[in-house]
This record gives C-alpha cells, structure tokens and sequence, in this order.
C-alpha cells in the first residue's frame, strides 16, 4: 500500500493523532526488526524501509529523521523486549552468556549491534556515540553490581576488581560476536563464554603469589 | 601538486613503470595511515584521499579500485609496520597487552579496525569479510601455539582449551578497544588485560570441583 505523508502524527491537535502517531512509530520498528533480523542492517536505508513499509520517504522521515536514529530506535526497541526474558539478573558471566546466545539466533540484529559500534567510535554520529558510550556505562555498573554480589556469596574472588571484570566479560561478549559471525564453525561463542566462567576464581581472597 | 591520471603503473612495459607504480602505491599508503592516525577513518573517501594527495580520482583509484581495498591496504601495511616491533611472541597475553597499548596511541587505526570489523559482518563487502575472517584464523592459531608453550611450561594450566582460551583473549582485546574509545577515562584497556593475565590460572592440571 501507498499513503499519502502521514501530517497526523505532526499535528496532535487533531482528534486521535498523537495516539495512531505513536501506533505508526511502533509498526514501523516492528517492521524494522523484522527487516533487519532476515537481511541484516544493509537493507535498512530510509529510502528501502519506506518502500519496504508502502510508506513515502517524507513520512519515514517524519518518525526519523536520519538513518542513524532509525537504527538505534530499532536497536532500543529489541532491547526493550530482551529486558523482559526471564533470566535476567541472576549472575554477572552466566546472564551474559545467555543473553549473548539469544542475540546469535538473530545474526541481523548482532550485525546491528557491531554497526552501531563502529559507527559511534566514528565521528559525524554524535547520537550513536552518546547512546553506546551511555549503553557501555549502564552495562558495566549493572554488571558490577551483580559481581559484587557473586562476590560477597564466596563465587568469584573478592579482590578482583568489580569493573575491571565487568568491563572485561562485555568485551569477551561483544568481540566474541564478530568472530563468531564471521566464522561459525570456527568459534562456539558459548563454549568460550563458559570458559571465562570457568577461569574467574571463586572463593576469598588468596595472596598474590599464592600456589592456585 | 596536481597530475594527470598516472598511467605509468598500468602499462608496465614502460621503462621503469612497474617501479615507479610500486613506489606511488606506497606512498599513498604512506600518506594514508597518517591521515587515518590523525583524522580517522571518515576523512578516507577516495575522494578526499585523491585531493588530500594532489592526484586524480581516476589515478588513485587505478591503484585501489575501491574504497574497500584502500582501508584494507591500509590495515595491512599498519600490520606489516606493527609486526616488525620488538616485543612479538614472547607470552600469549603479554603480547597482546602490548599489541594493544601499542594501537591505543594511535586512535585512528583503531577505528580503521572497528570499521573493518563491522564491514566485515555485514553484505556487499566480501574482501573485507575474507580478510578478516583470515585475519582471526592466523591470530587464533598463532596466539593458541603461544598458549600451548606456556602451558607447557607451567604458565597457563594444560587443561584449558587453548584456541578458545586464544578466541577469548582476542574478543576481550577487540571489545575493550570500543569501550576504551567511548569512555577513555572509565576503561582501562591495559589494567583489564592485565585481570585477565592474572585471572587465567597456572600450574598443572587441577580436577574439577578441586579448591582453588
């Protein structure tokens, strides 16, 4: 289907815009996912979704504005949905480990993921930047925080450094996603997620130098 | 300065064309990694490149056909250059560690790294795909033979898996390289590296469920 630019979501003033506004906003991301978790984030030109959606460019650019806030606002909107998984919040390495294995049985939005990374490290996507760095901010206190509760139960060393860990499992996770994608066969990104688990000593505190 | 279209290299034949052609090449690699360094990966169209050197479109893209092939020129004669440092191959981690702190002064070509990487996993870019895919496969079984000598001599225990132990410490390098570049000032990239020394257990074999 074709439609006209879509100019009630502009004027909320008229009865019922604001609301088919924001109903317009959410199909447009559902449809964004979908496209981006079969083809991958190449197919997700404003101009391809448009056409993709039967919608005019004019009215894509209405809900957003540049490619970059339609990739981060369908980067948020997985996010939203993956905070609901249930497993969330129970350990630092084994939550991620999960979560890392829900993200690969979608390869689109993994590409999403390294795009929106490369992208924010750039300049000229100060967005992008501002929302990975605020991301990467987020993650490793919450992480932390989950690590310093693992560390008080006795199941990973007390004299680690709660950030310094947390900051190294995202790292093992997101570099572990490229390798991966690039090499299925090659790289079983759980076995190595299991690996870290494996390695991070539990217990107290042991002196440096200390037989293991 | 401002030449015509060098058709030297092209037609070899010429007295000293295939010399003079090697020598052009290497001096738009040269002038390359400066403005990578310097500007980052963004400043690298073959347009921009092309006037920054005072040369044709059609003349430098005789040499690089496309932008594709000019960043990976790029990437591999900054690993030609890197390779020939000092402290290669002497311990698995170390040498990343290094590796690492070495491409940290250099923020361009980290991001030069970071837009190859996203390259690599998306469509339309398969000589990025290949090299990178390579690239892992060179680094995993290179860094996995470093890890089997320490753990032959006592320095990594010998019941880890050493090419996921290789896959592992090439991810948390990869990851931590974005995180670093976001928030220089909340992720030390070199403090981690050394956790993860630290964290990877040494000694012989220790069974399962053994206290550490």
């Amino acid at each position: 289907m074709t439609e006209p630019a879509d100019d009630d979501a502009a004027t909320p003033s008229r009865r019922g815009g604001y609301r088919k506004g924001t109903e317009r906003r959410a199909q447009i991301l559902d449809e964004m996912i979908r496209m981006v978790a079969e083809q991958g984030v190449d197919a997700s030109s404003l101009r391809s979704v448009a056409d993709a959606l039967g919608i005019t460019h004019a009215a894509l650019r209405h809900y957003f504005p540049s490619r970059d806030e339609l990739l981060l606002a369908v980067y948020r909107e997985h996010e939203v949905r993956e905070q609901g998984a249930p497993e969330r919040m129970k350990s630092a390495i084994g939550d991620m480990r999960e979560s890392a294995a829900r993200n690969r049985a979608v390869p689109g939005l993994v590409q999403l993921y390294t795009t929106l990374s490369a992208d924010a490290v750039q300049e000229g996507h100060p967005a992008t930047r501002e929302f990975m760095r605020d991301r990467f901010t987020r993650l490793r206190a919450d992480l932390a925080e989950l690590i310093r509760r693992d560390q008080a139960a006795g199941r990973i060393r007390d004299d680690l450094d709660a950030e310094d860990l947390a900051s190294l499992s995202i790292a093992v996770s997101d570099g572990l996603q490229v390798q991966w994608l690039l090499d299925p066969d090659a790289v079983d990104g759980e076995r190595v997620l299991r690996l870290l688990e494996r390695i991070v000593p539990t217990g107290g505190t042991t002196a440096p130098g200390a037989p293991a």
